[in-house]
């Protein structure tokens, strides 16, 4: 078994590193912060006798040798940056249970003949830069990384240039490397696992997702001077397409989700009516046709609703992936695992996208989930307990050593 | 009459400081530009020949001395400020007309018994601190300096440290003078003097407004894994109730507007379900009690809007003024002074709100409207011609000449 105390202790440790207001984190990519928590993770690595690869997006690679050099990897990763009021265990729990992994091999005195890879994936949130999972995206060759690069932040500023900045653009080619399987570890993010009282979700399938990112365009004018029937309220486009994604996704109901949570309003002024709205439409679903059916019905309804209204609509697709399905027999290893060990476990959809999702497409990847209180993440109120955590990480433990090749 | 050259020069002089980004200005209340601005207006008024006051709330006061210097004088004034994205001429006219009033009487060496006092009113856009009007509103004893000292921007800075740091606090207690009569000349912010091919407005009424600051909170979560049925999405209460808006307005037409142009959403991130949305409603008309029961239909309505999505609504009313009815004797005096110059008039209700409809409260008070062209305001491409602005100018120049006694 792993040490749970020691699991824990780093996480609190790593949660200090970019507080957020209201005792979570903000520790976005590619940010000062997103820099100090690297290197706070590269240290402890280090200590524990791995060696660093940095590739080009940012992706950090810390190897634990096996007993045959030669064979492929089995890897562990997942995500060390944060929503801007996000939790400290969403990504961060993957990361340091790998780190915690070869923590108690080293402890254990175990050898496997396969090399153990521990991974932080640049990125992973996408709040900052959009799409999420950026960098795994390119590592798996299904975004090109000039394109990866050139994504800017709010404020215009590119992921590239920002990488360069906080120190972290290393040499490698990001997907120059075997991956014989790879293990997410990551909290679940919904309310399900904690619902059914049970201590591990064995991941078998995942949602995709479609970000569009939409502009609605009318015209900025006096609030109170100009006449009701002159108007062109590009924020009542934005109101009646928030509906219509809602309804779209009941339409769909329990198969798929639906949300607006990025809003921007244009020029912003309590007595000018919105000229421009720009937001991001989130739908998802884990059946490809139903996904691919929300988006269709949204495109072909948002133009008509913004013309009525005098509005112009534009939207640009600014993430996407297929809803994956992980690899049956890493899945069943997760499960045995935990059935060998006796924790409660089930099988599990993921609704969020992550990593795993990406690498997916080039290696053999499972993900094990963690539950967590009210199935609330993407807060900075994001809460697990210890057990469950050291539940998830003996599970991980387990099913990477039989992996490895013990 | 005027020189509408040297008028038109003067506009494109301060139309340099505090450019915008597509031809307007952005000389937001209390910025460096905003400082810039009055140093410009301060060197023309004193080349004038007149002597400065400022008070307390950095309202400028330039007075243009009378044959009996004892008798109250006539003011003519309105604010150099701009919208974020504002035009050139949206009470920059008005303050630059009053300086070309003085020029001219100058140039005709004609003498009044009255002084003439031009006029610069701080903070009346209220973009960046809410309400509108609020220096005026404090001169007219309707705000309270405290209160108004203690709004505060975006970023967290008040009024009262903004106006010391730009340096355009003044000694005089805010509404320390005796007023004989306020006129204002302001581009009109709508369609219809345009629409009747009229030179003046002559203003008889105003709209009046109510602010009301709404604050919906709901669940930040995640977007991929929060199940519909869990989530309490506060950009559904945006939505619903930027429609009830639209809907309590369209009940009063043509005798009432209403809009959302201010929208905040927290915590902003493409994957969280809105946690917050702040925004701000804009009611206004002419007729006190329709004004009155938009608000209450608005205010009985929003919160069981809110609740129905699992979310919270509270509200406060961050502006407000009631319709405005100016002084007959002064709006008779406008409307012979178009007539004689041969100018076409017609009577206009201001759908905005103007410094004038404070002091209105305090001294006999009118304004005089000049088209601008498709009606289109609070926007960068507003426009007047030269013609229109001298016209207007020359209507106040004899208005103002008759009620200082020449
Ligand atoms: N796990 C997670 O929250 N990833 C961010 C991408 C997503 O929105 O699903
Ligand atoms: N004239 C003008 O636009 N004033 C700002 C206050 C308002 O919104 O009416």
């Amino acid at each position: 078994k792993i040490d749970g105390d020691r699991l824990w202790d780093s996480l609190m440790e790593m949660a200090k590193i970019g507080p957020g207001v209201a005792g979570g984190n903000n520790r976005q990519a590619l940010t000062d912060e997103d820099g100090e928590g690297r290197r706070l993770f590269q240290s402890w690595c280090e200590e524990a006798g791995m060696a660093m690869t940095v590739d080009q997006m940012g992706n950090m690679f810390f190897r634990h040798e096996g007993t045959e050099p030669d064979l492929d990897p089995v890897y562990i990763g997942s995500h060390l940056d944060t929503q801007p009021t996000g939790g400290k265990y969403d990504g961060v729990l993957g990361v340091l249970a790998g780190l915690e992994v070869i923590r108690s091999i080293r402890d254990l005195g175990v050898r496997t003949r396969r090399p153990i890879v521990v991974t932080n994936w640049t990125n992973e949130e996408g709040t900052r830069f959009a799409p999420a999972m950026l960098a795994s995206g390119v590592f798996a060759g299904v975004i090109d990384q000039d394109y990866a690069y050139a994504r800017h932040d709010a404020k215009g500023r590119t992921f590239g240039e920002e990488l360069a900045r906080i120190g972290w653009k290393g040499n490698e080619k990001p997907g120059d490397r075997k991956i014989h399987a790879m293990f997410e570890y990551h909290i679940e993010q919904g309310p399900i696992l904690e619902a059914e009282n049970t201590q591990i979700g064995v991941v078998t399938h995942g949602q995709g997702l479609r970000w569009i990112e939409c502009t609605v365009t009318g015209k900025g004018q006096h609030t109170g001077s100009t006449p009701m029937r002159m108007r062109r309220n590009a924020g009542r486009g934005l109101a009646q397409l928030t509906e219509l994604v809602h309804e779209i996704a009941m339409k769909h109901q329990p198969a798929a989700v639906g949300a607006i949570g990025h809003i921007d309003v244009y020029p912003n002024s309590r007595n000018i009516i919105a000229e421009k709205v720009v937001f991001t439409v989130d739908f998802r679903s884990h059946l490809l046709p139903i996904l691919s059916e929300m988006v269709e019905e949204f495109n072909a309804k948002a133009p008509a609703i913004c013309e009525a209204l005098g509005c112009t609509f534009s939207a640009e697709t600014v993430g996407q992936f297929d809803p994956p399905a992980f690899d049956p027999a890493l899945v069943g290893r997760v499960r045995s695992a935990a059935e060998r060990l006796g924790y409660s476990h089930m099988d599990i959809v993921s609704g969020a996208g992550h990593d795993a999702c990406w690498v997916n497409k080039v290696a053999p990847t499972v993900m094990i989930m963690c539950p967590c209180v009210d199935g609330l993440s993407h807060n900075e109120a994001e809460e697990i307990s210890p057990d469950w955590a050291a539940a998830g990480a003996d599970t991980l433990l387990h099913a990477v050593l039989e992996t490895a090749e013990i």
